[in-house]
């Protein structure tokens, strides 16, 4: 017989078994998540996102999800999509709520409603190569959460702490991961 | 009289006069981009993405763009969206792309397709907190590039160092960035 705890709409029964998995073949743990790019024209292209490697197999379910990328007119655009600085920025988004809604899950703590907002600050004098100084990707980005939920501020900041320690997208902007490009014939 | 001198989709004429106009002002150069996003249910959650400012000015004449997120369901999900770690890789497929097309379109160089792919490899134990010694983020991002334009294999390298050395979403991530978060009544 299956157990399905729901809490926060996560099936913790489902997430403490894949722990127990992970525990026993810690290589069911590792995924590799894929992405393609076209280029469509000037600062338009399109990603397409679909199949992903993990719990040590492939899966091609999913039907292909298409994301357009633009730049709105002052950056020589025509707004065909967010921008790809916009779009780390919903990816820092998504990674942290479900940091903090599924580790809320996993200790039992129900959140009532999770909304955040996000800023990030670029000098385009680094995309532009005009300054050496200036760095060429995010100078800094603030994050603001606001939780509804039966507990203390102290509990809700300890989620809000939980979601950084343990967010993919958080760890991998703040700690920095290794990106090799190769060129294909 | 206005010249539009277009490279590879993207306007140049106005490339050139935006880099004119940051070297007088470099505050012109300064941008901050935003995302808002409200947790749904369980591993699915909503970013809206609209206003920036940048140029000196406040741009709030764009749609809403709305970016759902979920997880699959062997990671407690139900496909209502791509992932927060995919959408990390669009955001970089978008603007390795967009910085190769825009430097190529700087120094007069056509291209006819770019194409890439990328693969972005995470083991899971840190995110379930079941490591300390794995990384919570990418262990590492593959990526791949292909090519079409009438220049060498050399020029084509070129184009593809270029892209990484000017793209903002790639020196995010492989430089970090600092993120700070708080917590809001």
């Amino acid at each position: 017989m299956v157990n399905n705890k729901m809490v926060n709409g996560i099936n913790v029964s489902q997430l403490f078994s894949t722990i127990d998995q992970v525990k026993v073949k810690p290589e069911s743990a590792r995924f590799t998540f894929r992405a393609d790019n076209a280029w469509i024209n000037g600062t338009h292209n399109r990603a397409t996102i679909k199949g992903f490697y993990g719990a040590l197999q492939e899966d091609n379910t999913r039907n292909p999800m298409v994301f357009d990328l633009d730049e709105p007119p002052v950056l020589c655009g025509n707004n065909l999509g967010a921008n790809p600085v916009e779009y780390l920025l919903a990816a820092l988004s998504g990674c942290l709520t479900t940091s903090l809604v599924a580790h809320a899950a996993a200790k039992g703590i129900e959140v009532k409603k999770v909304e955040s907002r996000y800023e990030g600050d670029i000098d385009l004098q680094g995309f532009l190569g005009l300054s050496e100084q200036v760095p060429v990707g995010f100078q800094t980005i603030r994050v603001f959460f606001r939780i509804e939920a039966d507990i203390s501020w102290e509990d809700k900041q300890a989620l809000v702490a939980m979601a950084q320690r343990y967010s993919p997208v958080f760890n991998t902007i703040t700690k920095s991961a290794p990106v090799t490009v190769q060129l294909e014939k």
